[in-house]
């Protein structure tokens, strides 16, 4: 048995307790704590408390600040821009998504981005957040440069998640939390580790030639002698890899060319941490449209649709953006958080090394 | 030789003749006229001239209203929804796109939805009126389902194209364009017509499962018998296929549920013409985030990078999105606009119906 469940209040408490003994504040240990065990909750581990190690790494090397003061840089009643000046991310994303909510309220819509700041977890997280007060939540992020643009060689743009986030009428929600490239380098790492080859569409070697080689990847991206992930849509044009291109360019240009930060290929994660990057968030009410409550009805109509489809030979499910998501994060609740066994190890030690007890797993 | 040269104003003026003798105003007429020009300007014929006889058969028979008295349903300072009523669609559209961006000049961004509406041409059009006004320009559109889901075997989605426009400082434009299938129907017509098998990713058959077959596909299509187009990133998850699912739906959300619009597979073509449809647009004025100087100045830094990144061994160029579009227009006024032999016989049998004299070609 590889993996353990963990209670999913008591993980909170010692990822918030670990950021605690890190020097970090009640309220942005909470929000990390909250954020990180999320994504683990919804079976997005790659975001999960696996990271928790280059957070410390991050705040004991100074590199990611818990005494930063960040910096608005303009403000109206519908937009907020803010220089972090390196703060953690997390909390301050979440702080930030709250005051876009706060103007969306008052003036229909509001839109933030946030410059020089470090890793937020999930996107889905923040789009979320706007979609449970009746808006349309929107999400990005721009991360590392790991994907080669069509007809490329070299990364130049990051897995740049966007997240959509849209509620329906009986508590369920659509949301769209997807990396811009075909698969995130986490994956790769997996296929690494367990000797498999790469699927076509995945990756380019430092030619831009379609690459099955997991290892030589990895090591040609490490050294930033090029080569990297495929855009979605994959190599070249002929499955669309020129549209997720588009989407990973464009993720850019509303994180960090709204922000004035750092874009394209300057951004670059360091030995100990992952990049500075930049953030955007968006809040659209609903009732700038329709009244939310008949719009929320039709949602839930589409949403039964798309479920209710004629399933593919051997498939007994059609889900929509965020199901599955959404019915992992339920059984969190009930039968725990799963980890590897381990990512489990490394949360001891780290609890170990700062005085933090993990709590049982199973 | 199966391509023809036309001036592009003669050719505009001749498709804009057609228009008014088919019964258009001339304010719509000439909407019509440009928006399906620029498109084969562009190089995107598949939205162009070719689609004329659609747009006489729907005024013909009645299923394009030419005398459509849309309706507004909701207006707020940044919001409008419209009935269209069966309108034409570009013109409302156009019009829409106008005040959409004059909303925004005012509040600072803006966004409009309208149902019941016909064919709007190339999404980038309207997009690309806000970014000319130093704003980000965004339009989208749901189309006939012909779009499967991941795991389903049945078109459940349009082909729903996001279009997303950014100026640069120096007359420069990113313009992501996309339909949100890997292909659109139109390659796959061209692939049964030249007796080409299709690569994996770009359709499934009835069962759901991958298939090479142009010539059954589309008989299939038009049936309505099962099996379609794949979402962009194809079959299953493994190449992203969920992701350009995901999108597909939130362009149904963002035009069809918005405005209380036809969503989903209920959205159908006639054999007479194309499918009555939904619109989405919106405008986010540059300053709500910066100078839009800077912005833009940024902006062209940014698409200089990506065209000048290194290039995959056997390529010569970077695009960056919009890029090949752009220099495709800049010629289309200087040698004229390119359209094929077939396409110009078409608009000659129709001039001929109508009276209109078709523009020498050569």
């Amino acid at each position: 048995m590889d993996k353990v469940l963990v209670d999913r209040n008591e993980l909170t408490d010692f990822i918030k307790s670990v950021f605690l003994a890190l020097g970090t504040s009640p309220s942005d240990s909470e929000d990390c704590a909250r954020i990180l065990v999320a994504a683990d909750a919804r079976g997005i581990p790659s975001h999960g408390v696996a990271r928790l190690w280059r957070y410390k790494n991050g705040i004991q090397k100074g590199l990611m600040l818990i005494d930063a003061v960040p910096r608005t840089l303009r403000e109206t009643p519908m937009s907020l821009i803010i220089d972090a000046q390196g703060d953690l991310g997390m909390g301050l994303s979440r702080r930030t998504m709250d005051t876009v909510i706060d103007k969306a309220s008052k003036v229909g819509a509001a839109f933030a981005s946030i410059r020089d700041s470090n890793h937020f977890g999930i996107a889905g997280f923040y789009s979320e957040m706007a979609a449970r007060k009746d808006m349309i939540g929107i999400a990005m992020t721009n991360t590392a440069a790991l994907c080669v643009p069509t007809f490329g060689s070299e990364a130049m743009l990051g897995t740049n998640p966007i997240a959509f986030s849209v509620p329906a009428s009986d508590g369920r929600m659509f949301t769209l939390d997807m990396a811009t490239t075909t698969v995130t380098r986490g994956k790769i790492e997996v296929y690494e580790r367990e000797g498999k080859s790469l699927p076509p569409g995945w990756a380019v070697n430092t030619k831009g030639q379609g690459t099955s080689d997991a290892a030589r990847l990895l090591e040609d991206m490490l050294y930033a002698r090029g080569g990297g992930l495929l855009p979605l849509g994959g190599e070249g044009e002929s499955l669309g890899g020129h549209k997720g291109y588009g989407l990973a360019a464009l993720v850019d240009i509303m994180t960090a060319l709204t922000s004035g930060g750092v874009f394209g290929k300057s951004v670059m994660d360091s030995k100990e941490t992952s990049a500075r990057v930049c953030h955007f968030f968006g809040a659209i009410r609903l009732d700038l449209f329709r009244d939310p409550e008949d719009f929320k009805a039709d949602m839930s109509r589409f949403l039964d649709e798309l479920e209710n489809g004629r399933k593919a030979e051997g498939q007994k499910r059609i889900y929509y953006a965020g199901l599955k998501e959404h019915e992992s994060e339920a059984r969190s609740w009930k039968t725990g958080v799963e980890l590897s066994v381990k990512v489990a190890q490394a949360l001891n030690d780290i609890g170990n090394e700062l005085g933090v007890k993990l709590p049982s797993m199973q």
